[in-house]
């Protein structure tokens, strides 16, 4: 059957709808069903110059449409974006179409969500209790805990912890958190990468993984256990190594995945080998979801200058894990 | 004039000694003065299997020595070495071999100092004050900041805070000190490397340089009003910038060098590209300085495996530092 993905471009006064309209124009490999202000992506495709029709999503039609056509669940915004512009009046539309995509996935409706770029400030100013995609996802899907996963090419890098400052970081690595965080990388590493026995590589908190306890206690109070525990349970992990260490070649060609500790240890080598490329995957939902790695990048939103790269990664991620769940139950 | 070099082996139970011995089997571009025990040099070389006749060194007689040849200023260890085994007693000898390298380039007997890698837990268990010799060569040089600079081909990247754990570091993120490193930086790379104007890349300590403040203050209260004063006094600097997209090659493309705010920030992305060639600079001391990136590696001592890429990359780079300052002071 064919896989059928639920977009949402996110943000309208970024560069979200341009990607999806300009995309639209490729010929694809599933059937797409874009939840968005039709109106605005119309709007966004003749500005773009992109020739595109846009149909009414029809349940029962299970078909991949051609290039420049695309199905869409029509959300209207209340207020006509200018890109560039945040508007808080349109926070409102933009979480509903987060809320009827993930609905569709989780009733069977769509096998998969791809999200592109919102901007947290303007849904929090608006006064929505928001602090991003996968923790909203993870509250809609009812699970406690999820896990950010970026991918390129063949890098994998998960986080243990995300969007924090980094003086909070020390005091979230426990071990319950670091334990969680190898599980749901280790199980997402099989259910979604069709991986048998991933090999991990586990970062350290301090610099030369704390050296000895000479550079911090975290290695061997908390993540030095973790990763014992983990080796007894017959999981393939190597660690806490040094961060600086850990990223070379020689390591990483022996690695499926590397859990890293924190946002900044673990994404400049990501982001420097598959810059336009990365995709942020999450690990942990009952539900496939994908996304671009980029934010709303405001300040180029109308140009029609942004890389397509990393929302085509994306939706193709989100077809290989439908088709290989479908294999998987079979 | 030939330059001459201080070379430091280290900790001899490393594999400090055996990559000296093993480079000197090469032909060379300057005077290579190595200060070490003698007896546990013509015992390695023996060990590796490598032509090496040892020369006491003569401080009139300036003139490249032939591959084979070695002049060295003897400090004998009270203990005979073994690979891969720490030795308390040695402590001393070691950080002899240092004061004299130091006090050779302070007085102007060698040019520059290369160093190996030094095992600072033996040194420090044995009773000596040693954090580093980063710290310890700032002391003896008598300057209260210098700047540790790691660099990989064309890419450098300095470090505002180095050996400390993580937790420590948003405390050390203060306007002197971002600004001091700042100002070592800019120094640093028009006198070691001749950029006349140098562009540098200065990251942020939070995610998304704080984004705005939602992910921490310090980017708005510290390290932005430190680039901004940098930039009105005509530094071409850029942040601060999220470390995660800092280190894509596109922005590494039209920057000099990079001002990281920590170890594992900074060093994942030099490593990955220059891992075997990296170079450790020390800015901010009134001698010419580089190192090893790379530890001891007690694990593999003795086995003559050691791959010699970084020391021959420090050495070169010292060469050429060296032969820039003489023409600056021309």
């Amino acid at each position: 059957m064919i896989p059928r993905l639920a977009i949402t471009p996110g943000e309208p006064a970024g560069i979200g709808p341009e990607l999806v309209v300009r995309l639209a124009a490729q010929p694809r490999a599933s059937q797409w069903v874009v939840i968005a202000d039709g109106a605005w992506l119309a709007r966004t495709a003749r500005d773009a110059g992109v020739a595109l029709e846009l149909l009414a999503f029809e349940p029962a039609a299970r078909e991949i449409d051609p290039p420049g056509v695309l199905r869409i669940v029509d959300v209207p915004l209340p207020v006509a974006p200018r890109p560039g512009v945040l508007e808080q009046r349109n926070a409102r539309a933009i979480l509903e179409t987060l809320e009827r995509a993930t609905d569709g996935c989780l009733d069977g409706c769509f096998d998969a969500l791809v999200t592109g770029p919102v901007h947290k400030g303007v849904i929090a100013d608006a006064g929505f209790p928001f602090s991003g995609h996968t923790e909203f996802l993870a509250e809609r899907c009812g699970v406690e805990s999820v896990l950010m996963v970026l991918t390129a090419d063949a890098l994998r890098v998960a986080l243990v912890t995300t969007h924090v400052p980094l003086s909070a970081v020390p005091a979230l690595i426990t071990r319950e958190r670091v334990a969680r965080a190898l599980e749901l990388l280790h199980a997402g590493l099989r259910e979604r990468y069709a991986i048998d026995r991933p090999r991990i590589l586990v970062a350290g908190l301090n610099p030369h993984a704390g050296e000895g306890g000479h550079l911090g206690r975290e290695e061997i109070e908390v993540i030095g256990p973790v990763c014992d525990a983990a080796r007894a349970s017959g999981m393939d992990v190597r660690g806490p190594l040094p961060a600086d260490t850990l990223f070379t070649p020689a390591l990483l060609a022996e690695a499926d995945a590397v859990l890293a500790m924190y946002h900044d240890q673990g994404l400049p080598v990501l982001k420097h080998l598959g810059f336009g490329r990365a995709v942020n995957v999450t690990f942990g939902l009952p539900i496939v979801r994908t996304s671009v790695d980029h934010g709303t990048a405001l300040d180029i939103a109308g140009r029609h200058s942004a890389d397509t790269g990393s929302l085509a990664e994306a939706v193709a991620a989100a077809e290989t894990m439908v088709l290989r769940r479908r294999r998987d139950a079979a």
